[in-house]
């Protein structure tokens, strides 16, 4: 069987290329900063578009399961970011964002040296958004699909 | 707010051009015309390929919800067994396919003339298949996003 | 192992005792009959109470999947209705409700000769309310739990 | 609206009384502490039980989002761990367990002093198990459900 779905070829999809006020992205820059998981995890942005946020995280000894592999609820933690912030990106000014739920499944261990997370908007309400996140780790230049969730943000 | 992220531009993505042996393309076949539920609601196969599965069905006053839009539970009845066959096109002959689980955001009240819903194989694994699915309504020839699916299939 | 966590030593928990306001009830009934799917499917309402609903339907051979189950996307039709109107009830007269998003875990193969799906409300907000669903199938006298529904509904 | 379906009164289950076997209960105690990520969040078992383990921790200013309430990351770190060791609970000795996916509802702000996860299994099979996990905080002495998962564990 040599159909592997999680190559870019079959996985990958256009990123929007829309860019984000400056306004809004400082107040996207601004929460994520303040999110102190979100350091004690060692999480950087990489990337934030209207409609969707790349995060990125180093693999860390103290943050995983029984085999070394990162904790699931750590992949979530890093999704859940890049999803709630993919939502804020698309808020009005004021609006702050909370989680109501999330369903994630874990594809393949997630091992590797570096995680990277993206998060994008699949539906924009004026109350809800929906969104999807997919978590890529990195090991020995290569990248692999590990985790994908879907998840609902509310607006505040 | 003018992005759209259910326009093709932003969800669609690259579909499998890999063919599916007769041998297996039967086998869907023969599976579908078994479950009775598609034909009561009236559903057909659109295209097969490896690990991707479109399926779909007319609009039935009969199968709606308090609004007249298709009820959920019928959306997901489309998709889920749009996914349970891209999962069982990349399984080897002699097995068969259950839903172990499924989670399904409604994006827009399912409203149109026609639904089609594909689905996907994410992960391919021995035992368990991760797969996605998503339904589209047409109305008024344009085709809008109402429904993704996140569904774990296993391998009996 | 002969730990068994679907009986109902396990599973049950208590019922609300809270009876529906006359006109509430009225609202859920006349909701519940408009969705003409409900007819289809042969689903009736069995009790209605405060945050708790409970359906029921026969099993019908037009309704299965291949090995002649209830389809797992009926088993959710039922399930769905019976959160929805669990939500519905308790929602001050005029609000409408719609699915934002479920995720059901299928247990056991929808055998049997009727089933019967509980909606009970876990958290009622003013514009979203989480609810649980669980579906029994009767097969000669026993029942057991064949699928659980964790569901986000919206006030409208 | 004094309807609260939160109160024990509406949520509690029986418990289940059913001890585990010493060498069981000690995998269970010795794959945890090999979780770095339950130390690092100052996670520890509460009580063990065949089906059903809980876990608790503390309040953790470096775990927080942007308003200083817990990760909803880290409340599924709690909650998919409390899961996970229910599953391998009931599993075979030798056998280890995975995470497959996992679905969870953030009912309400993870504001508290301390947090306690109960999961528990909701049916065992030979290869998955569909497991329940419920997260309190409590607060001033108050406990109240902050989230629920509904996850699935596969046995290795």
């Amino acid at each position: 069987m040599d159909f592997d779905p999680l190559t870019p070829r079959f996985y990958a999809r256009p990123m929007t290329d829309k860019s984000l006020s400056d306004d809004i992205a400082e107040r996207v820059r601004a929460s994520f900063a303040q999110q102190a998981a979100m350091q004690s995890i060692g999480a950087s942005i990489v990337r934030l578009a209207a409609g969707e946020v790349e995060l990125t995280m180093p693999y860390r000894a103290e943050l995983t399961q029984q085999h070394g592999f990162l904790h699931a609820g750590i992949v979530t933690t890093l999704a859940d970011s890049a999803c709630g912030y993919a939502a804020l990106s698309l808020m009005p000014l004021g609006s702050d964002v909370l989680s109501v739920e999330f369903k994630v499944n874990l594809l393949r261990p997630a091992a590797g040296q570096r995680f990277r997370a993206v998060g994008s908007v699949l539906k924009s309400g004026r109350t809800l958004m929906v969104t999807r996140g997919d978590v890529w780790a990195t090991q020995d230049d290569q990248e692999v699909l590990i985790a994908t969730m879907l998840a609902t943000m509310i607006r505040k």
